[in-house]
């Protein structure tokens, strides 16, 4: 555990401990993942990754309210709003909830079963769970500092969209164009993040504190794939309660 | 799902309900406990089962304290907190969080290690957690419903130490003393929670709730095993804060 040494780290330090948590933990590492850039998956284990992602990116706004709640400035709302106005959208602009759903139609699954969390897995709900109830229980700085997986994410999302546009008929740009703007909208949100944690972990212990949610939101994003692994590829075990290939079905393709 | 009917059920009918949430979607049918029981497992598995069980075992506690506060009335709270006593004993008698350290002691875990929570799986604590803040978050009717898989674990007991008696041989009676009073303990608390359930369930919607609570809990107990399943059977890949096979030993065997 990197909490054992008791020195201060310096700015460089810190920002090298919690770039390392991605390098090791980020959930580009997880076989499913893997899987999925790589057209290995078939549509229905597609299907059940939309779905269940469904159900994270549906939270996003409610654990960011969470934290715009907790700030305590002007400043910092305005700053911290925009992940907000992101994810739920204008009349002019859909938002990345929208695009997640424009992702599971495009997949071919039935929008008012996706929207009801009806058939996520039990894996899926406590993970997500856990990131809510993390940003309400924990100090600010931690709450803040569980969204730097985002540090990671402009990456690996190019490489997951080209594979999956190169390997998967029923998957189209369209399709995917929740990822078009990510990649610039995490950018922003982890730099402001990164630099409030920088300045803000003044002590040793808020240092560990900040690796640690880091630790966390990626075993956030871990869990969900182990469980979808776990149901849908090998053993291929799906829970009495959890969508079933086939089910849900709109017969609805990618345009 | 049984809630889309609208009648009340008689009391014959809620409580079938709720054996057939047990016959179904109890842990007794997941493979990992199949494994377990028909002595499948290697020492390091095993080992990994006691582990993260222990982060379950040492929350019943917790959520029993939780459910105690809530009851509101000196008759139930003497009934209820029998169940806190079994669980922490006393100076003369052992509680089960003891007696599930000495199992672990048994497979030859560091008990300090074990205590500390280090090393569990993150879909341990999901899974656990989010037990935890059911019993909080939900009505007091879903949180004593949700302790109604004790209908379902005196049968499985009986077989699981049977199995792991006569397949390991690291395994001793001592070492499963955990179960001994189990079953006993589980049939009177859930006869006792299944009656409240019964008397108190007097709507179609409490009803349906009382069977949700059960399914929630069934797939609490179930996504703890598809995380071991995941991270120590296959594809077997612990995650990197995890325990692995060799760490936290003692060298101790079962006497």
């Amino acid at each position: 555990m990197t909490s054992r040494s008791k020195e201060l780290m310096s700015r460089n330090e810190l920002e090298a401990a919690l770039r390392e948590i991605g390098a090791t933990r980020y959930h580009s590492l997880h076989p499913f993942q893997t899987l999925l850039q790589e057209g290995r998956l078939t549509r229905p284990q597609v299907q059940a990754w939309a779905l269940n992602r469904y159900y994270y990116q549906a939270n996003i706004p409610v654990k960011d309210s969470i934290i715009l709640a907790r700030l305590g400035s002007v400043e910092l709302r305005r700053e911290w709003r925009q992940r907000i106005l992101d994810h739920d959208g204008s009349e002019t602009e859909r938002g990345g909830i929208e695009k997640w759903i424009a992702l599971t139609d495009g997949v071919g699954l039935d929008r008012a079963y996706v929207e009801s969390g009806e058939g996520i897995l039990a894996g899926t709900r406590f993970a997500v769970d856990a990131y809510v109830h993390f940003v309400r229980d924990r100090s600010l700085l931690e709450a803040i500092a569980s969204s730097l997986t985002e540090l990671f994410s402009p990456s690996v999302i190019g490489v997951r969209t080209k594979g999956m546009l190169a390997h998967y008929d029923f998957i189209s740009k369209e399709t995917l164009a929740y990822f078009d703007k990510r990649p610039v909208q995490a950018k922003r949100d982890s730099d402001f993040a990164l630099t409030y944690c920088l300045d803000h972990a003044d002590t040793r212990e808020k240092q560990d504190q900040v690796v640690e949610a880091l630790r966390f939101k990626c075993q956030v994003l871990w869990a969900q794939l182990d469980a979808l692994y776990f149901s849908y590829v090998d053993p291929a075990l799906t829970p009495p309660d959890a969508w079933r290939p086939g089910e849900a079905e709109t017969g609805r393709e990618a345009a």
